[in-house]
């Protein structure tokens, strides 16, 4: 098909009733797909089968030979912490273990900053008049939803190959209303970019006008790789400590794409300063986290090289799904100008851009084709991406042959809203 | 020995010469006791040894074929919930599912109302000047810290045997201040209290001058019984309901103290608005709770009376430690006039009154012995026992042997500090 710019009307009337007779026949066949969350597929949740007999009779003893099944223990196991202490870039006596959901432990870090403020701070955040915090997009549609349930005000800054634009984070940092960043430093959600040297060293030292300016520092995807290449993400921990700001970031990570996606550990890792505050309110939410499921995961990893096997697996399972989706998009939009797409290195999803104020439509489109796909707008803070442009597109959960039927009805549809575009034009 | 108030300064002084000569025999035993908790024994975990092998191989499939193993569902199993819908008085579908802990639970509505208030709230809690809450004394120190590290003000209110002062409650609740109240109404903490009837009608059809105040009904010991009665406690949610204020209580219960203390399950019980409400905040919070293990408690207590032997088991271990206490208390303080104790039918406590001014130095000599106990004063706000009188005993973890020889030494403590009260009177 030539370029849509170049059609003529005429060409681009006729190229649209044959794009529709194609989409009468996608609908015909009645699919039911679902691409829009970020989740393992069963047979990935097969990789981690052995936790479900752990950690086996009389197995409950720590390696510090407490019991596991008892309260207590708001720091997590000892020897989980180390097991992780690559994965994070920290000590194991800088990282705490939580329970399921890493959010969780944003949310919670959110919540004892607005009620309590966080070291370096004057007073709690819900005592400034406003509080805003820098948004990459397209992002985490649940980062931006917290920021919104409170109340903190989001400002957008544009990603680039290497990370946010720091001219602009730079730039806007300086207001001291500004309090936090979101960041997913490796194979970004949804564009899939890992941050440069530069940008993290950047972020590590710049000046902010809110002396207690934290980073939250997102690293879900640490060891998601779709390909052979590793990424070697700079240690934002280590950057900020040699520039003199050990407390700016706080790192997240967790285990629910390593191991099961609703049963797995989440991790927190911080300087000593943000880990004893850490601690000292989550010791008052709770007695501790669920240790049990701790020694649970040390049994199952505790081989040699266990987590590199594992992470192995997910992409033996992923990589074609990325590739059949990217394929298709390929072969149905190459060359049509209706669209560009990532081909992630790692990480969930695949960033597909068609033309502005297209991105609703095709989320219409695919509905009527029997495919959910995540809402146009659920890239950007408050739901609202201004130029209407942007899909994440996650590979992750249905059947190869699922995602190639969806990639199918994905790449029709774009290029029918592209079509229409260009006929409005 | 004769009771104290009877000894005159001579024979006072020789009793103290002769309970300081067994307090230093006691502390040449070189004990190392701690009573501090209310842990349940290793014996008691192991009544839950078939957990550590749960679900099993394959077996990660809810009633409605979800995989439990991924992500979602933010309430929880229906099967969980249909289970302990009778434990916590309410249907299914008024009940959510959380990790390891209901005081995570108690936290997290704290939390949403501070941050955004409650349904039937004017505005966050914390926009309002002032706070309070109302605290029956002896209460339970976790729930206090919850109040003072969000700095809201706790007003101690007398507990009677019926439960808390009622005449106390209806006045100090008129405060609009007055927000919140804690309570745990069955087998309370420390005290052993059960509400009687006419305490949870009067609680709940109350006139508050907060429309937005809350009842926290942490219902801790719901089926820990010490002995064959059931107390048969009134259904606050059917009370408040009928009496046209469903949204007052929020109950909150766990399996911490069931199955295990640090792997179990939290639950929230509540009214569809307030369940709404707590959900909508969850789901921001986290993905969702940890199905697996909810999973591996519906097959652990899947056969019929599952929880009911169980308890049993807990009993038989728990009640010969309390009896263990309240004799060795009996044998050595029985006439003294010199302390007075709980003989609780459930929960996990005893509560020791010694005389005015004695509680602190008799937990500073138990610990001259090696006995570990919950410091003085925790069973109050701010951790300040105005009278210095009132002692939280735990006597579940330890051995039966440690616990009689713990006991032995309270006792001893107990006497000797009364015997120096007496002489400085």
């Amino acid at each position: 098909m030539p370029p849509l710019a170049d059609q003529t009307p005429d060409l681009l009337r006729s190229t649209l009733a044959e794009l529709q007779a194609r989409y009468a026949s996608l609908q015909s066949r009645g699919l039911k797909l679902d691409m829009t969350r970020g989740k393992p597929s069963p047979e990935q949740l097969d990789l981690s089968e052995g936790l479900l007999t752990l950690p086996g009779n009389r197995d409950h003893l720590t390696e510090a030979g407490e019991d596991a099944r008892n309260y207590g223990g708001v720091q997590g196991l000892a020897e989980v912490r180390a097991l992780f202490s690559g994965v994070l870039g920290a000590p194991p006596e800088q990282i705490a273990v939580g329970n399921n959901s890493s959010l969780a432990l944003m949310h919670d870090c959110l919540v004892y900053a607005l009620l309590k403020g966080v070291p370096g701070g004057e007073r709690p955040w819900s005592r400034e008049p406003e509080i805003r915090f820098l948004c990459p997009v397209p992002g985490y549609d649940r980062h931006f939803a917290l920021c919104e349930t409170y109340g903190l005000v989001m400002e957008a800054v544009p990603m680039t190959p290497t990370g946010p634009d720091m001219a602009v984070v730079e730039e806007r940092v300086r207001d001291p209303r500004v309090k936090g960043m979101w960041c997913v430093p490796q194979y970004s959600n949804p564009g899939g970019e890992t941050y440069a040297d530069e940008t993290v060293e950047r972020l590590a030292r710049m000046e902010a006008g809110a002396p207690d300016f934290r980073l939250f520092w997102d690293n879900a995807y640490a060891l998601h790789h779709l390909t052979e290449r590793r990424p070697n993400l700079r240690n934002v921990l280590e950057a900020a400590a040699a520039a003199g700001r050990p407390d700016r970031p706080i790192v997240f990570a967790s285990t629910s794409k390593v191991t099961l996606a609703g049963a797995g550990l989440a991790f927190l890792a911080a300087s000593p300063e943000n880990l004893r505050w850490y601690l000292g309110h989550a010791g008052k939410r709770s007695i501790g986290p669920d240790k049990l499921n701790q020694l649970r995961h040390v049994r199952f990893l505790r081989e040699a090289n266990a987590l590199e096997r594992l992470m192995e697996g997910h992409r033996r399972l992923l990589a074609p799904k990325f590739k059949a989706v990217t394929d298709t998009l390929e072969r149905v939009l190459g060359g049509s100008g209706a669209a560009r797409w990532t081909t992630p290195e790692g990480g969930y999803f695949i960033l597909l851009e068609v033309p502005d104020g297209c991105a609703t439509r095709v989320v219409e489109l695919a509905a009527g084709c029997g495919l959910a796909m995540t809402p146009a707008g659920a890239t950007h803070p408050y739901g609202r991406d201004p130029d209407d442009r942007m899909l994440r597109l996650a590979p992750s959960y249905p059947s190869l042959a699922e995602v190639e039927a969806a990639a199918e009805v994905i790449a029709l549809c774009t290029l029918i809203a592209a079509t229409e575009a260009r006929l409005r034009a």
